[in-house]
């Protein structure tokens, strides 16, 4: 079975509106080749950035949630037993890596340690990837690029990426877009209108004034949109608010008071 | 040997009486395909709330109970020896992925932390589910939906979902039904007369009132169900409801005595 | 290699005597094919009680005693590499599931949580086995039924059975017989006059009235059926109990000069 | 290949020396076919006692010692891949319930506790031992016995037999022998005359005298034996005493001192 | 396949401007064939400094930069299974030992303790390194030299190096090149001119004198290098900056004032 | 593959100066066949002192490095998967133990538990190793001798050897050489003159007396040779003590300014 980055080409163009100068500074970074860090809460469109970007480029995208189960091997690629014997078979990485794609590695810390070595070689002058297993030494394709994200907020000091990995990374932080953006992007994602969309957006700035007063996190943009699209299936805004909103987002009585109050304050 | 989900498409209504909108709410969740997340005590109708819409949506339901030491190749599928070499064996959620069925994950929470990189995939554009072992990117069928439980009193919080998880899910609270709704599921269910069904469901009300004061929890309604089947094997009220709901919920003996004083009065 | 259950079968009635209503309660639970829960202390019989049911019942009866490495493969069973490639091995619970015997899984909490996925869907309506490995969903034989032990007083908090595992049974408490009916075992399974066989049970009866004063647990049926047998080799009373009761159950000198005492109060 | 316990024969007789009653207790428990318990500090002769009455009753003798890796397959066998597909090869304690030896797990509750389903089932009136990978339900030969050493002052709390374990076992205390008994034992092993014998049993009583005042176990008698060999090889007294008792029990320099003063007293 | 070390040659002259005496003592070491330790923060040229050398010495250069999951078998080989049965695959080090290389183990400090028996018989009069699992015991090809970095400030006590290793060793320590070095480097491979070299020199410098005050580690000549090329891309100082040394280094918003206050001094 | 131990037999003389008695007392526990345990801080000459007695007594060495890694199977052998199924490999404990070398298990107390049925068995009348994978029960080979090396300061409680472990032993103290001969070996093997080595003697005499004062150890007399090699490489004194003994010794500046002091004392 011949492995190529096709199936991870991004054919149409994902929607994405520029809050500052993300682009012109992930285009630089792209150009110099240097790997990027996106920094910022979950929900907040990172992923479709890179996605986007990725379109701009036209490079292929391979993007893997990493996880703490997740080890060096899941990324580069293992022998599996067939037929004729063992076979190689390049993990999501290796491919990008091979072929000149872009990887993201989301939640990157998640993953377990010797990801650090796979990290490093591609990260510094030597840009290359070894496939001890295969006995390979990978140099990357000129358009590889190395992506990951990282929330500053949810890391323990037990789980953080190494000093030494860090320092070889470009950082862009990410937070919500302005109002008038995220309403553009709700109404277009989940067909609704304009004004549906800037009450969705009203509610989720209320939410997100709650963030650290007894919510880990206020409503992201992707919540939005899915009341939205719930609102397009025909239930009411408070019922698609209770379901892909408030339920969600906490258990205490008293913040989905509060929460249930800026939906009818809004409705 | 040819994989389909034939097995789990379910033939016979399963019974179920709402108790809220809970229909209404799934049904534009399924419309929209945004996964659901069931919140909600042990014992309380979640499991079959799900079998009902799926027999009232046509769709084939994969059930899979989580356990801390499931990991994503127990969801996802695996390569097994054979007589000419590996072949490849979808697991449960693959199948459901590829064919089009409800994957129901209950207590999702206790699986081990790499069904993230699953959930991750399958619950946000994309809807794939990368089966890296495999080197296939599958897209789901566009039936498809994923559906997990949650019990927010149990988890720790060193055992919890994610927040960048929590937030791609649509929420529903279910909790005991009404005394009338939930009489008339254990007389249906266990055979019995609604008049011993009704003592039964006020048995249940009274251990539930010792919900934290000295039980974890009260009475599930499957408990009333046994109960009602032993009663017509034979037993008495109170020899069924020691068998079936005394003994198997507490070695306290107050709170032993408290719940036999409850069978006795209802008696 | 065909499997069968033959192997499981009870050819001869096992002694027992009952205390209460056990028998007529088992036999409805049965009769409801209903799951059951035995709770008790070690060595007081609840093997033996699940012995003469499966033996009353005709049924084959498999007892797996389970312990903290054991996962849920090691009871359902898992492939082997054989001259023509792998096979598929069912393990002792599936074959009780297959065939329908009655599966007791001694000290069930003791084994790792991966069964709980077993235990879950065989416990509810759905009645099915999971063979994940070998995708299979296997419906359990209508003679199936499920038993676990379960002894509250030695869990800890960290290991103990989850509530939405424990409301799936139904349960029943056990402790040491009547002094009676306890003699009267002793003496049958001994080979001892009935005269010896009380004294043994006097003896036991003061080493339970220790347990919590120094004692972590009394002298178990078990214990005197060894000590009686001894006496039938040629020792005398106090030399078998010496080496049946006393030894093994303390090594506080306090605690053995108290045994010893009795030992002599009753030779 | 086949496998027998020739090997495990005990040809000679091995050198033993009765304290107590030992030889008719264990003859006793060995009549019955109970499993037995062999309790003291290390170096005592509990080894050397099991393999004179392995010797006694004409039975093979399977030792292992046990260690925290140690698992149930250790004990009860494992496919091994071969030419012709996988071969089942029975472990240690399969021998010696196939073909009728006693099988000796030395320090058992050093090993893992998937071991505890071996000892139940075998120590309990079904004699069996479950071969669950080979799916083999293996009845113990008549002449077949469990023996295991436990030592008291050892085990932490964490660590310890369970008490459903502990009360399937007949139990004997064991000791260092008496002088004279000792002394004979010495000069025996090691080749010695009498009087030096004695000299090294004097020194070994002076250090059982400083255990829990600073040592954590007071010389065994195989150091004596050692330091009888030594001067056998040449060395003087107080050179084997200083190679084979001091160096090895202390790091102290005080009980260094003490030890050496006692070793002169006696030269 | 067969291996060679030919993948591992440096083949142009890697830039490197010396510090201090660090290219007499290397070569001394070198000579005597003695390992080395390098120390010093991350980031400050070690890996540079060590692929100088190499090419400078005309020796291949393994480097592997070491990991919490590395086993000795990631380092020395292991067997893989192919159409004919097993094959040996030598690991990285292998080869530099096998080929006369120099293997360079970054943060070797991280890797499992099992590379304890590696590195032990490689470090001393032996020079070998033991195959274990091909049973082969290979003595060191005479240009071979090992060589490992450990970053004092980072090790905890848990996890260090053992006394016995580090004993081995010659050690020398780094630390970030004097500004006209540290410019001129950063100028060469930036490709940027002397004089924008010189402003990050000076914001690098004031960035090192806020470690252990606000941030874990100063700025790295990497990120020199990597601001300089993001201005060449096109960014403004202050742009490349922000993305290359500002936002990766830290978090906290008085740190980031007072670097993008650093910043704007310079700019 | 036929396996031997000739790879391990010393051929040249490994120079090594006696301090005490050693050698008559290594050569009595070798004539009596007993196993010695080598007490002593890193770097003293214990492992010199084992390769000459086993090039004196004309015994092949096998020497194995232990680490927390090291499972039994390292040290006894495995099977090995190859074109005819599998076969058997024995390790380098098996290799001596069969063919009569002496073993030397450097650090024993590092390697996992399962090391202890091997050297229990090895370390008794029995003297035999059971390999149990290959169901061998191996007698050990007349000349066979297990030497272990042990440092007593290191352990923790939580890692030390069990008592019924070391009581199998006859053990010796090691401690640095005296000056003299400290001096002769240091100028033998580095190559340098009696003079030179005097100093390296005096200046580790120094950092010695700094144990416990800062430092973890004092210099080894490795590391002695290691500076003498230096100097012989044409580095100063000075650089040379720097590079192999002060900066490898320690990273507290004043500690350092001590060393640094005592090297420019001697130069």
């Amino acid at each position: 079975m011949t492995q190529t980055l096709d199936a991870w080409r991004i054919t149409e163009q994902p929607a994405y509106q520029a809050s500052n100068d993300e682009i012109a500074y992930y285009t630089a970074a792209y150009g110099a080749r240097l790997p990027v860090m996106l920094k910022g809460p979950t929900g907040c469109g990172k992923t479709r950035f890179v996605e986007h970007m990725a379109w701009k480029l036209r490079r292929p995208l391979v993007t893997v949630s990493c996880h703490e189960d997740m080890t060096a091997s899941d990324l580069v690629g293992r022998y599996l037993l067939g037929p004729e014997g063992t076979h190689w078979q390049d993990g999501p990485l290796t491919l990008a890596v091979r072929f000149g794609g872009i990887c993201y590695l989301d939640e990157v810390v998640e993953a377990r340690q010797d990801t650090t070595v796979i990290i490093h070689a591609l990260t510094d002058d030597r840009r290359i990837l070894p496939l001890e297993k295969k006995g390979e030494l990978l140099t990357a394709h000129p358009d590889f690029q190395l992506v990951i994200s990282y929330n500053p907020g949810y890391q323990s000091v037990l789980k953080d990426l190494k000093e030494s990995t860090k320092q070889r990374f470009c950082a862009m932080d990410f937070g919500y877009p302005d109002p008038a953006v995220e309403g553009s992007i709700v109404a277009a994602q989940a067909g609704i209108s304009d004004g549906l969309a800037r009450k969705l957006v009203q509610i989720a700035g209320k939410s997100r004034n709650l963030r650290g007063h007894g919510l880990n996190e206020g409503a992201s943009t992707r919540m939005l949109i899915h009341a939205g699209r719930l609102v397009a299936e025909g239930l009411t805004l408070r019922q698609a608010c209770s379901l892909a909103v408030v339920t969600p987002i906490t258990d205490d009585p008293d913040m989905r008071a509060a929460l249930d109050a800026a939906v009818d304050a809004c409705a």
